[in-house]
């Protein structure tokens, strides 16, 4: 009986597209479904690319694979993930491998890998990125789990990932649950970045006064330069189309109301937990829901304010493209900032810069800039932060006066610019000698006596407030 | 055997404040902690402050309340309610109230009620503010629970809480975990007024160029009119103190590294699940972790940027207390939202106008505006948002040029305003008449064939945006 060298179940169409480029990479591929329907249009339309092996049952599925067997879930995250689990393990034995494809919480990544753990199964929790393009023709892959199990799923999982100089953008990232958890952070980071996109379209259309179709040429003008992405890509293209039904701008028959999966949520959940400052993670997650509150919006439409005039400066576009920068490189510093924060909680040793190196290619950020981080983390590989790095820290220099001119401007004509100001607080504070929490400190021990420490000497303090203000050594 | 009215187990300072308060009104109160010492310590220093009746064990504690019992425990969050729920429970009878006046997660709330619900005992979350002093004095009660429960607790409760024009700070604030979810939001709100006062005070010292005394008498200034408030007060009061061991400004020797207990974190991270933008809060719990990274900031002291310059602007002061004023309407409304929301989520029923009137005594928060959030509410009760009330949209409109001109001239000398910042962009996105969210959902289709919604007609649409670009019906 032949055997696959790997198994897919859930053929939706990303574990479908995952299945194809496994096969057309010669690697012959067992194929299940909960509905038998879709493994049988699989075969039948794409099964001349490979060798695919389909089995209509999860007992004929597991025992096409060769041992150790590897089996990927690509299911909805959630129950839907427990429940094939508990179908499954019970057909493997120790040395198997599930890897779980979907966009599980790396928290339930960890509790999962400990149970199947225990039974000696590996199971390695795989951040999948890029969609289903991605999915065919080679994502960004983040596998967690155990080493052993990288021994024998790696080289599989980086022959189908996407290449950048002929790099993989695959590697290990960590033990249990350390893949979901940078795929996590990945999005969060996204949102970060379509926010500050956002922005910079809005403050060009209201400030510079630009059309769509013209702002499109200034992102496929930014395109050709430091900012280069995938992302400033597809914003020249979205604000290029028209739309055929109208004749206006594509952008101006969309309805502005934002939409969310939860893995942006979740990256300032997780962040809070760590304690670490993801505002601009945070102002992209309340950005796009403050446009989904349609009925506080009509409320609030006649609220006074000025009427978003724009500028006469014909340079703005620049200072927004400086703007754009400065704060990208901040979104990606407090994103790497939790990547290492939870790697350090969780003991998991991530590699930052080869996470910068795998998402080059395949991925929604995949960028230009991604190059830059790699050789931040080249150069100081425990850095507290990206940005004192010498290239950022030279961009941000440079960026400076249009990076406060832009949110100024913004501030001053009305057009929301959440993204630039939370990031350019975050290097005021970050660059601060001294900053206002030493008040903060000093009104929390005035009403609940929490104590405080002093700049000239270790110990905690309180001050008698209701008494007669001498300070007593807590 | 003589009875007690109630009885509070867990005699740390809050308890032992709490149980001395019920005493000096009159109420008969039985008292145990784990250690008896504490018990013993009690009735020695306070005995003669009311009727005490200490207990030993929790056998005697509980036959010495009168039925249906109430019993308070002030124990630590956390496993510590759990350990002291399931001592006491067993010893309890259906009818029986357990109040938890602890700062519990409303999660953890509602999993306790349901389950001793199904034992026929009241679990009263309840939400205690004002800290030790509070406690004695009377502090501002927010009680979760059942209807029923409130019948045989309010009378108690509302008897040593604050008193505000005769009005007990106390009210039944709805079923199961409501007590400590707007306890939480209150907390949350806290944390981002005390941020935005952080921020008034940083940019009076470098932007006007005053130093804490000076400041100090600009609050107290601010104290005799519509900012008056318990924070402004002790604002005043903590910039006005000089050390003396130094002869310096006391917040010039406090370590300007702001800590944080939670309920802060919670806000935000339930603000999240329920889809309420709470920018404010966030930037508020972001600062405080941004000041505690004494790492990340010893690294970045010399990145680029201004040396916040004062500017010449003999009215700046002025301006900063209509920043502060606007800044605070908005963080008072996405607190607001939020008790909405989780009303909604959790079937509360809460009484948003009620929440306003028990703060304004014996809470941090406690402040002159929150009449004016209560006249709002009574105006219109079910309004989206704060901000719309006449009285509100007035003052924004009036605050309108100076809470820019502050915004604007932070971020050009450097001086970090996320508080402000964020506070002005949720304004100026919730009027916008249309928001760059639609080039988000453009982007969204493009990569990940979200689909999205047009303006002109109903339905899901995605562009073929690999293909020919025409549109398709999802």
């Amino acid at each position: 009986m032949e055997t696959a060298r790997i198994g897919v179940t859930g053929l939706a169409v990303m574990g479908r597209n995952l299945a194809r480029n496994l096969a057309r990479h010669g690697h012959p591929v067992a194929v299940h479904n909960r509905t038998a329907a879709r493994t049988k249009a699989l075969v039948e339309e794409f099964g001349d690319e490979g060798t695919f092996l389909p089995a209509d049952t999860p007992e004929r599925f597991v025992a096409s694979l060769e041992r150790p067997r590897r089996l990927v879930i690509m299911v909805k995250a959630g129950a839907p993930t427990d429940a094939v689990i508990d179908e499954f393990a019970p057909l493997l034995e120790p040395g198997d491998m599930i890897v779980d494809g979907g966009n599980a919480h790396f928290a339930d990544t960890r509790r999962r890998e400990a149970a199947l753990r225990e039974r000696g199964i590996h199971f390695v929790g795989t951040g999948i990125s890029g969609g289903e393009e991605g999915a065919l023709h080679g994502p960004s892959i983040m596998p967690g789990g155990s080493a052993e199990s990288y021994e024998a799923l790696g080289p599989l999982l980086e022959d189908i990932a996407a290449k950048v100089d002929g790099t993989p953008c695959c590697t290990h990232v960590g033990p249990d649950g350390a893949g979901h958890f940078v795929k996590m952070v990945h999005n969060g980071i996204e949102y970060s970045d379509m926010q500050l996109i956002a922005e910079s379209y809005d403050l060009l259309r209201h400030a510079a006064g630009l059309a769509p179709a013209e702002i499109a040429e200034v992102f496929r003008t930014w395109n050709t330069g430091r900012l280069e992405s995938y992302l400033i890509e597809i914003t020249a293209e979205v604000l290029a189309h028209t739309d055929a039904a109208t004749g206006k701008p594509f952008v101006d028959v969309v309805l502005d109301q934002a939409e969310q999966k939860g893995t942006g949520r979740w990256t300032v959940q997780t962040a809070l937990d760590l304690g670490v400052p993801v505002g601009g993670i945070a102002e992209a997650v309340f950005a796009r829901s403050v446009s989904g509150h349609a009925d506080l919006r009509e409320a609030s439409r006649n609220l006074p304010g000025p009427s978003r005039t724009a500028v006469a400066d014909s340079g703005f576009a620049d200072k927004v493209e400086k703007a754009l920068y400065a704060s990208k490189i901040v979104a990606y510093a407090q994103g790497f900032h939790e990547i290492q924060a939870g790697s350090a909680e969780y003991g998991w040793d991530i590699d930052a810069g080869a996470m910068a190196t795998i998402w080059r290619g395949g991925c929604i950020i995949r960028a230009r800039f991604l190059d830059r981080i790699r050789a931040a983390y080249d150069a100081d590989p425990s850095t507290p932060t990206l940005l004192t790095d010498d290239h950022f820290a030279e961009a941000l220099g440079d960026a400076q006066d249009a990076w406060r001119d832009v949110v100024a401007t913004a501030a001053r004509i009305g057009v929301p610019a959440p993204g630039f100001s939370t990031a350019l607080a975050y290097y005021d504070s970050l660059r601060a000698d001294r900053l206002p929490a030493a008040l903060t400190q000093g009104q929390r021990d005035f009403f609940g006596a929490h104590t405080y420490r002093r700049v000239d000497r270790d110990g905690s303090f309180h001050t008698l407030w209701g008494g007669d203000r001498t300070e007593v050594q807590a």
